[in-house]
């Protein structure tokens, strides 16, 4: 995967996260002329990781700010 | 991916992640005896998904752990 294909850095769901759902969802493979990996079984384990990428943008990185500002209130700032 | 493959719950870095970094590492795929997907294309791209979630792992899940640590001492428990 070349650096171009990284996403840049606003689209980063988090500074120390490389990839995100839709760079994963629109990823190609090349096709080997023989012996390759079953591409039904591949994609199929990529949707799976595409759920979990889901899960960490939307619950996990929206828990910690969520936090973040509760103790900003608890701190009275 | 059969549901057995998948971690058990006490093996899951949290409840809503379906895979860990060690899943993915050790999973194997069908060969194709013709036009597969390239198989360092694939392997290269997993990598980079892993130490996505060795950092989800280690960072994330430990900075919700600890700012919840912090509110508890914040709000006097």
């Amino acid at each position: 995967m070349t650096v171009e294909e990284l996403p840049s850095t606003n689209e980063k769901i988090h500074p120390n996260i490389l990839l995100n759902k839709e760079i994963i969802h629109d990823k190609t493979f090349k096709k080997r002329a023989f012996g390759g990996y079953d591409i039904d079984e591949v994609d199929g384990f990529l949707d799976l990781i595409i759920k979990d990428y889901r899960f960490i943008e939307e619950g996990l990185i929206k828990e910690i700010k969520m936090l973040k500002e509760d103790m900003k209130k608890l701190r009275g700032h």
